[in-house]
């Protein structure tokens, strides 16, 4: 791969990753849950749904070992986390948050997807590890911060629109583009239609 | 075994399968949940369980991998679940639904003490897993849907008749009995035993 | 080993296990569960924290499948849990519980990053498996009867002390002091400094 590209996916990675525990920090600052909690709740919304796709899979190590860097600016940023949020939030319009949640919900989704399929198992079971892999995170921080969690009754389509770039992918993969740029188109697509669902305010069936 | 045998034991597998899915379906609906959670609580209810006991047990595939077919049918059911469940409740009494549930607590019930004896478990610990193999998918349900899960509060005999059912099944093979003949009759004996405390409204103590 | 150290900590662990279990069976009957949610949520609390990190880390026989006799104690114990609990608060104070608890807090977090470190874990993550290990059992414990987990809130350093006392523990074994002084020393550090921070009513920034 040209270095420029995995530069770029680098920091598209960690744009995802620090989007979805800031999603976590948020809700956690809501319940107002202490600093273990807002830790804890940032982990498993940024690393909850890898976790369990690689419990699944029986696939190891786990990515927030492999990049324990990772873990400890989540550690250090929520000993501060009041700070940090509204620092962030002069920074980053809220437009920012909902982009980067959604780069999240691809590259998660499809990285999913193609690790599933490397794990042998078949095209739809890859497809649901995959939306798994990008909606799991925030589940798991719903039912921590006791709630029904978001995805299950949110009709805005979330989990929709990483289920059709899955299968973008693997229409992809089938016709053998090579799996980087599959993996960007795919997970642009689902980018592309959060974004538009999201603005069009279109509703899933209740 | 003879082809008959097969094909029965096939044909409650897939009662107990959709009872449990719809026993997800009517929690969903009941909490406003959209088509996303309509399937992700149903594949909880009817998957949990055995889900659960195999990454206990270190055991693959997973049962839902082996037969995507059922994650399918439920997938496309969980998009006209309002359709369904009307149908459904057309078709079939209230009390057919608790003897299709009741079909899939024996059944999961002691596939999954099965399974984990299998697995080299002690028999004490073997009958918990069968137990959990039974429970554990309506209290995924219930987590999931932000309730205490019934199988924690309700004081009538269901986890407790399939623990019973699970240490017949182990008697029966202790003293060789054919191990279709000791499923059969073991399920027989929760589905029996859950159904006669049903109706004679006995509880736990409380 | 010396035989009477054997005998110590063995006598230290089963303190530690009954005391999680009871707390789990205190928040069991304070939600009115039955008997089965009642050995449930106090197997859970018990063995939770230990069955997580074993799963994350592909550790196997769990601690109870080896050890059966401690479930088969729970199991008899939410038989009778309301009088085996009333007979605990007539024969200890409510601050025995609490040095019960914390003993468990302290062994079951070292021993979490003792089996984490030999499993190749790098420090921060092993130190992260040993706190899961002592408070992962009282999340789930809190999900199951569906509140707002405490260690997510409660602002008393309780998980801190764990992380605490996991770092004094990584350091022992820098200087290469043998693994049972560094268990014992530790061990002893969570419980005095969750003792000590409880009197005091130290708290988290929240």
């Amino acid at each position: 791969m040209h270095p420029r590209l995995t530069l770029a996916l680098t920091l598209i990675e960690a744009v995802a990753i620090l989007a979805y525990a800031i999603s976590g920090f948020i809700e956690a600052r809501k319940r107002r849950l202490d600093a273990v909690g807002t830790f804890l709740v940032g982990f498993a919304t940024a690393f909850g749904g890898g976790t369990v796709r690689d419990v699944l899979l029986e696939h190891r190590p786990f990515y927030w070992v492999e990049h324990q860097t990772y873990v400890i600016v989540l550690f250090v940023a929520s000993l501060f986390a009041p700070f940090v949020l509204r620092t962030l939030s002069r920074l980053f319009s809220e437009r920012a948050l909902l982009v980067a949640d959604a780069i999240g919900l691809g590259l998660f989704s499809i990285s999913g997807t193609s690790i599933a399929l490397e794990a042998g198992m078949p095209a739809f079971t890859a497809t649901l590890m995959g939306v798994a892999t990008g909606v799991f995170g925030g589940l798991i921080r719903d039912v921590l911060c006791n709630v029904v969690p978001l995805i299950l009754r949110d009709s805005r389509p979330y989990a929709t629109c990483a289920f059709a770039g899955c299968w973008l992918y693997l229409l992809l993969d089938h016709f053998d583009v090579d799996s980087v740029y599959s993996l960007i188109i795919a997970t642009a697509f689902i980018l592309i239609a959060r974004l538009v669902t999201f603005k069009l305010n279109v509703r899933l069936p209740h």
